[in-house]
């Protein structure tokens, strides 16, 4: 510990990982067990928060869309709230802090306050739910790049977006698939591109649900696909088979 | 243990993380205690294999350019070998196991002996290099998108992609700076796009150079950069100043 630890309050910012609990990192896991306040999102295993110490205090802090939940602005009054008055704070996130999730912006809120925060990344879900469906982002001749986008609809109604990689990867993909595979037959001209629509991915509720462009949507349906789910559309979709 | 981890053996693919050797996962922690052999790679850390347990042999597995170093191969020849002879045996990369590095490549030829693998992800440098530098891949506003590619030169020189997604990650991008930088202000026509390089990230000789496009190459020959270092691009590098 040095001097600065010493004066200022700290916030530990963790990432949870992609669902399996036992994804977390040592780092990760060792904030936790050490937190006096843990404030956890919709996607972080019950399992993880269980390492917690006896007396911590777990607080809820996901968003369920048409469920009263709490608000972006009362997090930050409860992480200040509770650093201030000298609680060891860890904030859990699902996958990575700094991959969507809004991890950057409760930091800048805490270190415009003069309050430390330390981010302890976590596996995404954007690389780790394919791989434990057997299809890894990158393949030497099949694919040396891929990109990663929210699959949510945008505020202000933006077309989704098709980068020119090899491997595309769509979070949250499931009240938008159709616009978005739509999207992506039509600026590649294929619908025969292989993908796969991967539900809680990682855990034990996995369900992965294969075909192209033409029929997922379809097959998606017919399998009643949840959220959470990661699309994944690209070549590398096709090593599933060997690699499964 | 079910059936069939009793009849056949199994080799534990597992991610070390981008450097800082507490960012392993618990359940790859747990592999590398338990494990007889270890074949660990070039970026792997030291501080890592020093949790492997009495006895256990450590086989370093890394390719050096200019040094003789063992062939992809031997590589497999010796995971077969050594699981065969009933020892547990884990591959430990650097990273991720799916994100470049041959992972799916060993996977595949071990599968196809009908040698059980299980992959343990790890954190990637393309996600927690920038974050430890103070540089979140999205941000509400400003990037909504991120692509990752390597930097390194293809075999065929084809031009370095330039997807268009709002930041960009090359990862290995130290002997071919100039090459990507150019093909990126070409591409998007804005020299004034802000990156950084980052060598070493997330270990304790972590060094950061910040710039624009026009500027990079020259602040990175100045500062001496070494591999590995990853290049990102975009506008939240300028996040950095406040989030650091």
């Amino acid at each position: 510990m040095n001097n600065d630890s010493l004066v200022r309050p700290l916030v530990s910012l963790v990432g949870a990982g992609p669902g399996d609990p036992e994804l977390i990192t040592v780092k990760g896991l060792d904030r936790l067990l050490e937190a006096d306040i843990v404030l956890y999102d919709a996607l972080v295993s019950p399992e993880l928060l269980e390492h917690a110490r006896m007396g911590a205090e777990l607080i809820y802090a996901g968003k369920h869309p048409g469920r009263h939940s709490i608000s972006q602005e009362a997090i930050h009054a409860l992480l200040v709230k509770h650093v201030q008055a000298g609680r060891r704070v860890v904030r859990l996130k699902g996958g990575d802090p700094y991959i969507f999730g809004k991890g950057a912006e409760e930091a800048l809120f805490l270190k415009a306050r003069g309050i430390r925060v330390e981010v302890i990344p976590g596996i995404t879900s954007a690389v780790a739910v394919p791989a434990a469906a057997g299809i890894p982002l990158t393949h030497r001749g099949i694919s040396s790049s891929f990109a990663v986008m929210t699959g949510h609809r945008t505020e202000d109604n933006r077309p989704v977006l098709v980068p020119q990689a090899d491997t595309l990867v769509y979070l949250m993909c499931v009240s938008n698939l159709e616009n978005i595979v739509r999207s992506i037959a039509g600026e590649r001209g294929q619908w025969d591109l292989p993908c796969a629509v991967i539900e809680s991915g990682t855990t034990k509720r996995q369900k992965v649900i294969t075909g192209a462009l033409r029929n997922i949507v379809g097959r998606s349906k017919r399998a009643k696909l949840e959220p959470p789910a990661v699309l994944v559309v690209g070549e590398v979709v096709r090593l599933r088979g060997p690699l499964r």
